[in-house]
């Protein structure tokens, strides 16, 4: 486990005014870094995923149990941040039947003629299951904040300010109703240096095995590096809440981005304080005479035209 | 990897008569086990388990790239037969993007107001991924034939034969539609014996921290083992067709059936031969011009106003 005061430097302050430029990108070069001593971070990183992992495991096995609570984890990044990396490495411990990841693309027509929020609600998790969005409803105020004319129809070519205030405030208060309907929300940002996302690019086109992944568009977003920043800064001031705080992680480090990110999200689940469901004295008493009546079966073989096996 | 000759034959022939009781529950206690060595069977079982997770992940990732399938599988069985267990064991090495869990539940009323297939069409994998179905539409001729009463509204109090005939018919007809369409389906019946159903309940209600999941419901629907068996043997003669063959896999031992459903998935899909996309000619000059661009940024990093680092 982090502490919390390490990991509660990562969160974006309600009320605050985001300065992306002061939120690390690079972990290991931080001070607290070099406090814990620059050649144990991978080891150590590494360890706390691990544990994450099964803690992570035992905290949706009793979500699912107490029945009470969603989960619902936002991704959001420039390209190659690592955000499917991320959501593999901390997930993949997890039964698949507790957890659902949706990736968002381009919306179909019929999700242009509905209110922006639509297709997202339309995908949340069910109570007693995690559900992660590999981009979001934040989409809506990030990448066509850069480019309006992808806004689809029916919308204004030119937004204003109060455009994007009232997107803002449109998720706030759909958040605010799923908190308080029972839904955990947890959204992470995976910071990335422009040089990093350079080095990762390159890494890329130099693996012919990753070539047919390839897409113009990639470079192309990468011009817009700055707008995009300042539009992350932007919905990060606006949206994030105590109810469903926002978390800057340095990503420039995977084996730092996948570390923050595991023992944030259980440590929030178990800050649930969930329970097994309690058993009533009633069905204690139906326990108790379902097992006498299957005991009893066994004792008693011989009954005649009833055969108890199907097996050959 | 298991001989296709072993494998084989679990799978329910075309148009075959199925006698539940000549395909074993218990496989250690078959002649094909003794000849492996009785002391072997489980360790032998669970390195194909491990090695099967290793190749489904790779598939799973290669089904992905080629973008042109998507694998549909379906899990039926009586309770306690292990499907959540064999589901998490199989799948829990997947990458969660590439693959979703759906467990049916009783339909709900806007489900009744449709025809039977129409919830499960909604939530079937789309192309890139594995889709597992935690019982199915296969319920509509399992549950309901022993259970005529749980139709729901608008069906016939007394269905007859031909009432069934026709729903065999309309799923053979679905999967024949999503076959064509590029799904692969593969169905498993996981076989369990009453007496060893009998074992887990006992084991089940001996464990105060499963009280909570019992219900009484479990109990009376033993009750009807023989109409339940019989209604397998019909639906499983009636829908294995090999555009989407039945698997009739012995479950008394849990490290035999999950070391066979995973073999048995992730030999079809690498049947499916696919490959990774080719990169065409354009595409590739595309990339070296991208190379170019993203190098020549390393070497002129003293641009004046533009920053490259978004880091403090």
């Amino acid at each position: 486990m982090i502490p919390q005061k390490l990991t509660r430097q990562f969160v974006v302050e309600p009320g605050s005014k985001v300065d992306l430029k002061k939120f690390p990108t690079d972990w290991t070069k931080t001070k607290d870094a070099e406090a814990l001593g620059k050649n144990l971070i991978k080891e150590r990183a590494n360890q706390i995923l691990e544990e994450s992992r099964k803690r992570l495991d035992a905290a949706q096995d009793l979500l699912y149990a107490s029945d009470t609570h969603s989960v619902l984890l936002v991704f959001q990044a420039m390209d190659a941040a690592g955000k499917d990396g991320t959501i593999r490495h901390v997930m993949s411990g997890v039964n698949p039947q507790g957890c659902q990841v949706y990736s968002f693309k381009k919306p179909s027509a019929e999700e242009w003629d509905h209110n922006f929020l639509w297709r997202y609600m339309k995908a949340l998790p069910e109570r007693g299951r995690i559900g992660i969005f590999n981009r979001s409803y934040y989409e809506d105020v990030l990448v066509v904040k850069v480019h309006p004319e992808w806004l689809g129809p029916g919308q204004p070519a030119n937004p204003d300010d109060k455009f994007w205030e009232q997107r803002y405030e449109d998720i706030n208060n759909f958040e605010k109703h799923l908190a308080r309907n029972g839904t955990l929300v947890l959204k992470f940002f995976l910071h990335l240096s422009k040089d990093e996302q350079r080095k990762r690019f390159l890494d890329r086109l130099n693996d012919p095995n990753k070539h047919w992944k390839f897409s113009d568009a990639d470079l192309a977003e990468r011009e817009h590096w700055k707008d995009y920043q300042r539009a992350f800064e932007d919905a990060l001031s606006a949206t994030s809440t105590k109810r469903a705080p926002w978390h800057v992680i340095p990503a420039d480090r995977k084996f730092i981005a996948r570390a923050l990110v595991a023992d944030i999200i259980v440590s929030a689940i178990e800050d649930l304080k969930l329970e097994y469901p309690k058993v009533s004295p009633e069905k204690l008493a139906a326990i108790e005479a379902a097992r006498a009546k299957l005991e009893k079966k066994s004792n008693n073989k011989e009954q005649p035209a009833d055969q108890e096996e199907t097996t050959a």
